[in-house]
């Protein structure tokens, strides 16, 4: 039978492993969306018959913009998936509206996939600057979707969160606000100008999330 | 040598690490079947030559019965997904009914994005009454499964279940066959007369489920 | 610094961990395994314009060799799944033997879709017993590779195994060779005569595994 | 209050927390990975009508370089999981160097079913010395990766590393080096004077690293 003392050491150990199974769970959606993005690298069909290898060569770097994409995207998910533990680690306890931010960051992830082969199907077209829009804007709900889940963190005087953990929230937060919405709103808007600003955005920003404090505070540097 | 007292403790033990795989296979599919939405939502295809940056947009917007169905299948999955979870707090060993009756609920789970696919293609067409009953009548189908586990979990005079779980678990069962069957059921039989009728009341449950004294007991809740 | 006796206790800990390893693997691919399986069952394209609700439910019900070959299946992974993690209960440490019987017996498992594919879409016409007796067929191998996997793990003398798990072990492997084996190549024999016993034959099968002492023994069980 | 001794303790506990999720999340994508190779294999469509059972036999049987290059691929990223297990046995601590190179091998991993398909549907045709030599070249580049995965354990004195780790680490490393990228590179190279001799040294490199010292060592040998 459980002591006056041990009963909430109890609860804060169920507690914890709740937080552990939702991180889990969140863990294998993003490891299936990543992985579900080679499902857009596609085999060219060549029409001559007999096909020669020389057709197949060229088709096959005919499709450079799908791997353009394909690795922009797999980094760019990675990246999300290191950022998303950075934030869990911060995280003690969940609740309702922590479960559902995190279920609206998860939706997000899953269709990364498509804005992707958008720009794979469309980047030498006169349609990319819609393509490079749609994939720079759904970086902006993104950017929202962050900012939800670190607000939902937050929420209740901290209540769910790790001792001292605040600090290193509201700087991942004051990212969301002052770096990830505004420039990814502008690589959206720049798309009709120049889809490759866009795109030079978009890196810019893989990289700054990548080398920048944010990764450096994930857990994964020493 | 484990001694009289100790061989219990670690029969216990190996009976909740049962129950905890369990858990996590069926936490695998979700995980799966919520990402596998996803793959409905495809690159729209333009006629074309070359394709405009306009009609890409109009092409866009034309497939919103994607998005919509795409959200409300996401978050339902993931409402069912808390629920599961919920469900599994109250258990503690598992029997072979148990384990056919969650087996039966996940296979409800992974086809899930069949019905959300019909929708999304039928929705502006005199077929939507047959897309939104199908979609209707497979959540009264869950309503059952999630029944059905219950029930399996409850057989045995509560063998299977933690201690006090019982009354939980009862209000849950009675919430199925209260609620989750009739309601759907009714959205089902409504979708003759106004597949939007039918979806509103999807819609409802949706918020029903994850607002209600459910979620709150599911464990994510402090 | 561990003492001589909590040495090889620390090993065994790790031996068993690389076994908890390799289990959880497999189950992930189970997991994905049995969800892909719904991506089989397609949305009906109707050539009506604009279609109408009475063709959608025509053209639904007209897939109902999909929806058995889907359950069927299903059901199938999910007892080869709980055969699979009984088996794991016998096996205390693996060996490269262990590690590929496994991975030839996960191969197995992730090809299931296929025939299971091929039935749904031939079983109404006259290559039906083509797509039968591969299906079957496919049962032929996978009994071959539960053997495999059994006589891997009794290999060396039982060095791989739980104390006392030899018993059960060979009851399994007797199983294979004189009830999975012979009736799954007779089911696969008889689908030129009559797809439908070979259907017969692989749902009885289907009841054996699954309430036959195997599924009683496999740790699910109380 | 953990003393001076314990915190140490607790933060070595929480790096090899952060090792064993960064190993988690990469076996998630192995198994989603290696499940997705199964969905090349197509069922086959039959122009006749109605389709006869001989007529499905021989399609199946004209699909073989399909098994072949799925059964290849399948072996192939299995063996890849258990080098990368051996690998992740050897490594204590992470850092944002061993993140993206274990990304960067994870990236080619989850592209493996392309190059795949490319063998399968060109196998037989004068562009299979094209598909032949991207298959190879890919390995090329997995040896790359393995060796940057590697030097990234290795980097910072060892810190990163479990002690007395190095000497099997500079073991694998120069496996890469001396075998991996040379023989895969001449498999690559000699694709146009014979699409077979590739095929040949894929298979000879998969027997070198299944039975080599390598699996030996990656902890699922006894």
């Amino acid at each position: 039978m459980p002591s006056d003392v041990e009963r909430p050491a109890a609860a804060e150990l169920a507690q914890s492993k709740e937080t552990g199974r939702l991180e889990a769970f969140s863990d294998g959606v993003f490891a299936i969306a990543i992985t579900l993005l080679a499902l857009e690298l596609h085999v060219p069909h060549l029409d001559d018959a007999p096909p020669t290898a020389a057709a197949l060569w060229s088709a096959l770097g005919h499709q450079w913009p799908s791997y353009l994409s394909f690795v922009t995207s797999f980094f760019t998910v990675l990246i999300m998936w290191v950022n998303h533990h950075g934030i869990f680690r911060l995280i003690r306890r969940t609740d309702g509206r922590l479960l559902f931010a995190n279920g609206f960051l998860l939706m997000l992830v899953t269709i990364v996939p498509v804005p992707t082969a958008l720009i794979a199907t469309y980047l030498r077209t006169p349609a990319a600057s819609a393509a490079c829009a749609v994939y720079a804007g759904l970086f902006v709900v993104i950017a929202f979707s962050y900012a939800a889940l670190l607000l939902a963190a937050r929420h209740g005087g901290g209540y769910l969160l790790e001792p001292h953990a605040e600090p290193e929230l509201n700087l991942r937060l004051r990212d969301c606000y002052a770096v990830g919405m505004p420039v990814y709103l502008t690589a959206a808007l720049v798309a009709p100008l120049s889809s490759w600003l866009t795109i030079a955005i978009m890196t810019a920003m893989w990289v700054f999330w990548s080398v920048g404090r944010r990764a450096r505070a994930s857990g994964f540097e020493r």
